[in-house]
């Protein structure tokens, strides 16, 4: 149908179609790994959400998203009168089901939200909700782990539960870790990031873990119309599998993604960067010793980097923006022409612990 | 929180923040009466939507609606296995409870869903949605009679019931409005809009209703990210309340707002349009007869104007836009300084019958 | 350099890079011809502009012209105590020599600028300037003539030299026309546009002229900033080359092209309107007889359409646009299903006399 | 005109008319002095610039400067022969007089422009151009100190006088210096940054230069099109005339704006950011620690800030964005209410020696 109101909008300033393709989120693969994008944190009006789950399967779809889990509560269920559905699966099925035209995994998952400690707390690959809806928490997580579940911990900082908003560990959760039936933790959720939470993950060796955990619309809790995008889990897998995915979050090779944010180990966000940003050309300026260094980034994240190079920059201080699905140019002081040298950078939108961010080494070959 | 994503975008070409207000339709009063934004045709989990009521409210809210009515299937419910409601009210409570807070009117509605003839017909302002929910059709529409329901014929151009698409009258539609059981046709639904509808509004005394038939998200269906608006009926209303909505309705006094695009009535459409445009001032360009005059839009609509004024323009051939929300300066050629002189114009995204566009004066008076 | 500034706006809602290219003006050759873009009413310091020929070549550049002219007043010089020059070619010579990196041909010109009448004329493909630089103004007109020159008439609707802004035929120019020393008329100057020029040019057989009379920069005058372009001549030639342009423009083969109205002789515009709108495809939905027609527009123009065929459409009123550099969607009720149809519409953003608008035929055929 | 080209562009997307108020520079005042917008290094066809004055001082306005000055190379002619003005005063003059209309001040300046040492610096405040006009170069700037000249010297960094881009101080420089001949460096030309030369402006106790040295059009070599600005100084002055700018200058109260970038002396920054930013209103989250706290930015600069207080964000890391004109939330875990607390920010789109950003303190007042 010809709309005859965004006509001009969309020509006049070559403004592409803004379609489901170019909202889809967008980060390379790394070496030896797929990189997924995943959402394990995700609610109905099955629990206390306000879409029927086609909905969250056509938003991962527009999301470009490679796996999501629908995790209702499984105790807390307010549309519960009107929708009485006592088994706790139905959600699952009724996505599984719609996501079959699309290459979208929907990966089996319930919430099991309790008062803290332990807190609310997300079984995912389980084999039957039912069978964790019972009373004694610590018995709910020991039969997720009978069905071989990953079970992560959500919001720790959730305020309604922690005052302070400060993740705190407590015994039981410490218990819970020691006998393996706590395996990951929300470093991100919703709206908010947890530097707290991303301590105890390092400290406990926990999965670091960042979900939209969505009610209402993606589209209106993450402001896409402003350029937002829903806080997801990068998961680097062998394969596009349920199994793979299960494995790599088992060890820990996931990233958080959350408001241009890149959260995770070290070792796994670095080579997510060192695969986002490659170098296409560097040729020096005449007989100059500037060499211009073009910097293609070929992910959505907006890379702020800080210059740990021994070079000073022609153009910039020692902070850069390498923008995303854009080539940047850098130029750079080199005192003398060289045939390569390396860019040694802190990239300021990742974090690794708190206040702490990734170096990376762009290393440049010149064209002389 | 500040969401590093859009912080550049936002201000460096210092486009405001997009919020909420800025999507709500705005359309001003005319002379005796208010101009009220309602969408009278609307589904939920209730019936095959995909969102609960309160995504419905929402949507109004942000559109900046003054009504709404669920107006959910009676007789088809491919969700009642989980969903069973035996109570049809049930999502007009639910949605009457969640509008508390917001100065948004919800109206009691249901939708008589039957093969054609007569199709689809919703019934508003009823009193209880179960009594319609009866096997014999006309036994339905005369159930909605006695509640004293406003009824209205859907989609008539629906190609999965009229593979024309072209909205067809029959026997039954001819008793049905003969004995007052129906009176309104939806000339716009959803994506479509019909010349045949709206002819068969205008001969048989039926109300223009243009509705949006949402299933999915508005924002969706509707490409709000493109600029698009849902469509919905304007109704000039004594009163923002439910009756004089009621009763502005059995007058006809409706305009359907779809795609840029005014359907309405002509002597209902006209008043419209004049209290959207406003001469704000003329002047004649130092000693020349050519006057520049400023009219000024202050609603949604993107006019498309026809001269038909003796005058030629200066600046335009005989086809002008007047934008939205802003003030265009037109520049006439009236020959010689006057102190006052008429635009009269056609207003080519308004229509009265197939093809036919109305035309209005603009008085105009030079400050000489 | 990495812009700290643009950095997140061009990417999170992935506009391009609006480089030169996107702001290069484009329109489709048509049958037998090219269709160049062409400025032929151009100042620069040399007269009473603002800029150095070098600015007005980079402006053509990036406007993606492929030929401009220099048409510095040779009377009127009010830079002339600093800029002295006394040879008046001088500013066709730097810019020609400025050019030639470029596919851009810079065509010999001069403003003779008088009172009206006869008022301001250029005369273009001259060979010296300096020779028309007399006092007698039909002698000036006849050296033009010598030098094969074509000459019309500059903004004969200038307020400044007729207060009502009608252009208005003198005798003077009745015989500068019989004697073969006029042979255009601009209907196009600089922000304005004039109906009665038009029919002057009709009338008295002159080709249609459409310039940007550019004094200050391109980018301001045309506010290039909010989707505006400068005025030009498209000219429909055999060849890029001065000789096939100045063949093309005796031939009256022009079409003006302002503020995206497209201005010319019926016989030219059709084609060009024709060469710029291609049905891609067509197909019904599904048992049903309304075709879905894509219509591909590859020009800048945004088409305005009145539909005059028989058919209603599904999805809009009788007025449709066609955005520029995008396919758009009609659905047209056809009544059944036909193998081929026509589509024959009134082009609304395309003048061929006072309010009349040519009409188009689009051949629509069916994959069924 | 009505401008049928960017009709729906404006309005649909609520996007206000960009106009030259929505291009000025803004930078609030700071305590006891005025913030004031200059541009000490500009061209114009008097030298080897593409425009005549008009469109520098158009520029200038629309960029919402203070004051600007006109600093023609007094050797370097390219357009000597059709432009020969043996009086190195004119661009002044004639600048000076199209100002008139503005607040606008027009300061009177030259290029003494040589080979490298000691390279190309400009004198303002001078008083004839002509004098400077001289052979010797230690001549040249000892007749602009009994000028009274304020002397910068420019683009130290240049590589085609310093290959390496590495801006060095020569055995003449310190002589100049020494004399008190030379008062200013570049520390921001055109499109390029100089660490080297910043750290010579605060070894040397010189004052911190930014200009942006145009030749051709501000819009195109700064791309306004995709937010970007002209570099200028900010100036810090106790009023707003010729005086208080001199004085302010040899005071070394100046910060350089480029790209996104301030670089100035510590004490003369800091004051600087803390007048762009405001504390508006802090309050808890209900009975939580988390005290939501909304920083307003009144200048055109996005503040990229590192956080140093003992406190973390409930929703952001350590770096945050304050965008431009906005307001934005942080969101601050003060693990217990507190009535007042404060955040100490590292500014790093600020710098202040290489690789040296400036720290601020904001103090937060809660409402309990």
């Amino acid at each position: 149908m010809p709309r005859l109101i965004y006509a001009f909008l969309l020509s006049l300033i070559n403004i592409p179609y803004l379609s489901a393709q170019t909202r889809a989120i967008e980060f390379p693969d790394v070496p030896g790994f797929r990189t997924l994008k995943c959402d394990f944190h995700i609610h109905t009006v099955f629990s206390d959400g306000s879409v029927w789950p086609d909905i969250r399967v056509q938003e991962a779809v527009k999301d470009g998203l490679d796996a999501i889990s629908l995790t209702e509560h499984l105790e807390y269920q307010p549309h519960g009168s009107d929708l009485p559905h006592p088994d706790r699966n139905r959600s699952y099925q009724i996505a599984k089901e719609l996501a079959k035209p699309y290459d979208l995994l929907v990966i089996h998952g319930a919430e099991i939200t309790r008062s803290l400690p332990p807190g609310h707390a997300n079984a995912i690959f389980i084999s039957d909700a039912n069978k964790l809806n019972i009373r004694d928490s610590v018995e709910a997580y020991r039969e997720a782990h009978r069905q071989g579940a990953f079970v992560f911990w959500n919001h720790p900082n959730w305020i309604a539960q922690q005052h302070s908003g400060v993740a705190t560990l407590t015994d039981l959760h410490q218990m819970l870790i020691r006998e393996d039936l706590l395996h990951g933790i929300e470093v991100v959720n919703d709206l908010t990031y947890s530097d707290e939470a991303l301590e105890i993950a390092l400290e406990k060796d926990l999965t670091i873990m960042g979900t939209s955990d969505i009610h209402g619309l993606v589209d209106w809790q993450f402001r896409l119309d402003m350029g937002g995008h829903r806080p997801i889990n990068l998961v680097f897998a062998k394969d596009k599998t349920e199994e793979a995915i299960k494995e790599a979050m088992f060890a820990h090779r996931t990233v958080a993604w959350f408001d241009n944010l890149l959260v995770g180990r070290e070792n796994v966000v670095k080579p997510l960067v060192e695969s986002c940003l490659k170098v296409k050309e560097a040729t020096y300026q005449g007989p100059s010793a500037v060499a211009t260094v073009e910097i293609e980034n070929i992910s959505d994240a907006s890379f702020l980097l800080k210059n740990h190079s021994p070079y000073t920059f022609h153009s910039d201080g020692d902070i850069i923006i390498i923008k995303p699905h854009q080539t940047t140019v850098v130029e750079v002081k080199t005192l003398q022409q060289m045939t390569e040298f390396e860019l040694e950078m802190e990239v300021l939108n990742a974090v690794v612990k708190t206040n702490a961010h990734p170096s990376i080494v762009l290393p440049v070959k010149v064209d002389l």
